[in-house]
């Protein structure tokens, strides 16, 4: 057994980006480009009148082509280091969406091995030391630490280890790293 | 939360029955309807020269016409009663299984939510009360209760707690919810 400990890190706006997908396909059906106050507080199709936006969710190829997370690349690697890391991601609700999250991160996180993905819906299965998402309902009944990475979604959310960008996340793991030693 | 125990209940060999399909694709191949002594003690694909056969795992449809194990699908409803059941199958390995077995699970098992599917590679990033596997290795890490699920490769393994069929998961658990009425 692996003796690092362990991280449970999830896909969607933490290192997919989902909000530029978001803003074309709302700017597609309304003809405005969204600035960031207008959905600031919440998700894009939480926007009156865009709840259909969502549906595209289970489209085949929506998960396929999202921009990776800047500096989730180089933030998971050298987190690598130090820990096990575990992709965690709320897969199940769509069916479609599985060989298209298979394949991006084969082809953005090769350095990742696919014995490491775990394609779930409640995350509450997982038992991992760490876990970064951007939902604080995933961390609500989570028994190790949990860091809430920001997005527009959460950003009234205070109960949680808030994480701004993944600078932040390696200075963190830095951090713990140091207290490690000093126990 | 929900306060039920939790169980991560493996797929093949132990829901979906993968051996009648392995001895089709040997008697295809090498024109033999193999008895069990002939793979008792291995897994089909490794008898000598048949290890081809593993390759047909990856081909897409595989596990999506798998039959269901007997008694496994009433188990499993019995089960439910007092155990939150996540499925958790490595299917990471095998990108084309994905979707097979997403669908099988839809058609067979329509019971059991999708929040519960896990699809993993590692078994090790799971943190549930009990797992009932058919392979050792899975088991090994583990930090809650073990369940050895019998089949031909496993035979001579003897360090958990063997269940040979359906009969007996249910019989084990009703004595585990005895066990804790009377502490």
């Amino acid at each position: 057994m692996d003796t690092k400990k362990t991280i449970a890190l999830d896909m969607d706006e933490v290192i997919a980006n989902v909000t530029p997908k978001f803003l074309d396909l709302y700017e597609e059906s309304y003809g405005r480009r969204l600035k960031k106050a207008d959905y600031w507080g919440k998700k894009i199709y939480q926007i009156e009148g865009a709840m259909e936006i969502r549906d595209r969710l289970f489209e085949k190829g929506f998960f396929r082509n999202l921009p990776v997370m800047p500096g989730s690349r180089e933030g998971v690697r050298a987190l690598m280091d130090d820990y096990e890391i575990f992709i965690t991601t709320a897969a199940q609700e769509f069916r479609n969406c599985l060989e298209d999250k298979y394949d991006w991160l084969q082809e953005h996180f090769p350095f990742i091995h696919w014995r490491n993905y775990v394609f779930c819906g409640d995350k509450g299965v997982l038992g991992t030391d760490y876990m970064i998402d951007d939902h604080a309902r995933n961390l609500e009944g989570f028994r190790g630490k949990g860091l809430l990475f920001t997005a527009s979604h959460n950003i009234h959310e205070d109960r949680f280890t808030r994480v701004n960008n993944w600078t932040e996340i390696v200075d963190f793991f830095q951090e713990e790293q140091i207290k490690n030693l000093s126990v």
